[in-house]
């Protein structure tokens, strides 16, 4: 799949922004969710609009950075592919004609423990 | 669970070392894998002990602050007792006199993919 940058930028928000200093996470919301432009957010924060680029390319580095280090994205994504593999195994056991009611709802438990695992 | 103070940097650091500097990690490492006094470090790497030793608590505070904003080990932790409630409901269905080798060999392959989930 290829995703454009503000999708890019979006996920890695998700995983990273809490490592952000509070004045880059501010400048990065503006720009990528709020779709302020350079000169709106500069006249919002009082920074001059190359301030402001600035701010956001260092941020948006910064989380490009946290992936390459800690890998959570490229990791949650292989979990993703992983648990879709169990899910499907879990269908093909409960649409055994000798599953009985017990069995079923065993699988079902499975099936919940899996969705409540977090992070992945 | 009471874990001593070295037990926990190494956990902290196994999630996190690598959001440290170079310099950091290193002080770490000689610290609390390799056992190094901090005079010792101090003459390795040419630094006061004083300065060893600042540079060794901000290291454990910024490995400390990762787990306080991205908290991985504490969403690990979680994640490892859903896996063994997964594990146990596994075990239950293979262990019915009703579950032929198909079956028990699909039960398999499930615990085999959760077992290759990462960072969970």
């Amino acid at each position: 799949m290829k995703i454009d940058n503000s999708t890019k930028m979006s996920i890695l928000y998700d995983f990273y922004g809490q490592l952000l200093t509070e004045k880059q996470s501010r400048i990065f919301t503006l720009y990528h969710d709020d779709n302020y432009s350079l000169s709106e957010i500069g006249d919002e924060l009082d920074v001059s609009k190359q301030g402001v680029h600035d701010a956001l390319k260092k941020a948006e580095a910064a989380l490009e950075d946290f992936e390459t280090k800690l890998g959570l994205i490229k990791t949650s994504r292989q979990n993703e592919e992983i648990i879709i593999k169990i899910k499907a195994l879990l269908a093909k056991l409960s649409a055994r004609k000798d599953m009985d009611a017990e069995a079923g709802s065993e699988l079902n438990k499975i099936e919940e423990n899996i969705d409540k695992l977090k992070n992945i």
